[in-house]
């Protein structure tokens, strides 16, 4: 395994260049600091973009949704694209999912200049249903995981019904880039003595403490796993 | 204006259908507390999705991008919908616009029942370049205003050369929808006396304290909108 990603057509922005990033591990490392991603796939000739839950197990993506939902039945019967030879057995669904993480708010002297210091991440590729009982199991574990390291193993795991219920698409991490934006704002020179505050504003994720559900029995511990979130 | 989007096809979704909701005033307030949505579009038949400002002006979103962007550059050439006696000049550009805020991660006893409390909106339409002069330049200030309300004030507008270089899409709300979980988890009856911890974690978003530009006058001093970020 390389480094890198190999960039193509579509992972190469038109804009902004010198933000893009095919580095593993920042791929991964901002892929694992959110749990939401925005899912998109084409219906009746239009975009859909669905955010979703989702997981990742070394360049493996998987998302998982009832087996009613759009995107899960898509994927079972629809798809036009590269699946030959690959033995699964749906042609896949191509969509592209997309992680975005806001670092901060960029306040430039000029309303153009005016941007968002942020990490993301934009996976092409077509997803397949997952069929393979073992990665489903796994692929389950590692969505639970990805919220909260380490709660797979302080739950009940799924049962037969609810597997049952339960279809989880795996996209691999094969075209991918990171775009990365960082820093103050770029004003033009001769804004610099204009009368406007400028600079960045920080933006974070904060966690409150945690609730208990009402009927949680008051001699249940909040687990270690919670306290360093 | 009704107080309601009226639902569609699209907009019914196949899941959860009782946490979806067509309220105006719910769509405006969770689209007024992002910043960043994920627009969606249709490239050579595959979907791509890309994170990007907007702002909104009553029931009118608007995003915007470099003229030599890739979704700029198709909403004025390319598109297949819709736009028959707009007056529009070019066709458009069908698209999906998601917002997404999360509020909470919700552990439940059992894996399955893990989830996340949210609050999205997804918007089904055709973005439309917007030529006009007097909305063009309206349709800025409300994209800065939207990160900042009452930056646009405080900030020098565009000039010429930065107008021409930038083109805005406009994506009127009509086909919309949004979705909402709150809650704690939804643990089946039986599994109530496992020994794990179940509950809601909140999830916020939190301002870091400003950081001036490195060339900016100490004179200058943090002004009052942002000290109520």
């Amino acid at each position: 395994m390389t480094d890198s990603y190999e960039p193509t057509e579509r992972t190469i922005p038109t804009r902004s260049r010198h933000r893009a990033s095919y580095d593993r591990a920042l791929v991964h490392s901002i892929l694992d600091e959110a749990y939401v991603c925005h899912l998109g796939f084409v219906r009746d000739g239009a975009p859909v973009v669905l955010p979703t839950l989702y997981g990742r197990i070394g360049d493996r993506l998987y998302v998982h949704g009832s087996t009613g939902s759009r995107p899960l039945r898509m994927a079972g019967t629809a798809g036009t694209a590269g699946t030959a030879g690959t033995g699964d057995e749906a042609p896949g669904l191509p969509v592209c999912l997309t992680v975005t993480h806001v670092d901060g708010l960029v306040l430039a002297r000029s309303a153009f200049h005016h941007s968002i210091n942020y990490r993301s991440v934009v996976v092409h590729g077509t997803a397949h249903q997952v069929t393979d009982p073992e990665e489903l199991r796994t692929a389950l574990d590692a969505l639970v995981d990805h919220v909260v390291p380490g709660r797979s193993y302080d739950s009940r795991p799924a049962n037969a019904k609810e597997l049952a219920a339960t279809a989880v698409l795996r996209l691999d991490l094969e075209e991918v880039s990171a775009k990365v934006r960082t820093g103050g704002p770029n004003d033009e020179p001769e804004d610099a003595t204009l009368p406007h505050w400028s600079g960045v504003v920080p933006v974070r994720r904060r966690y409150g403490t945690p609730i208990p559900a009402d009927d949680l029995d008051p001699a249940l511990a909040l687990p270690d796993y919670l306290s360093v979130i």
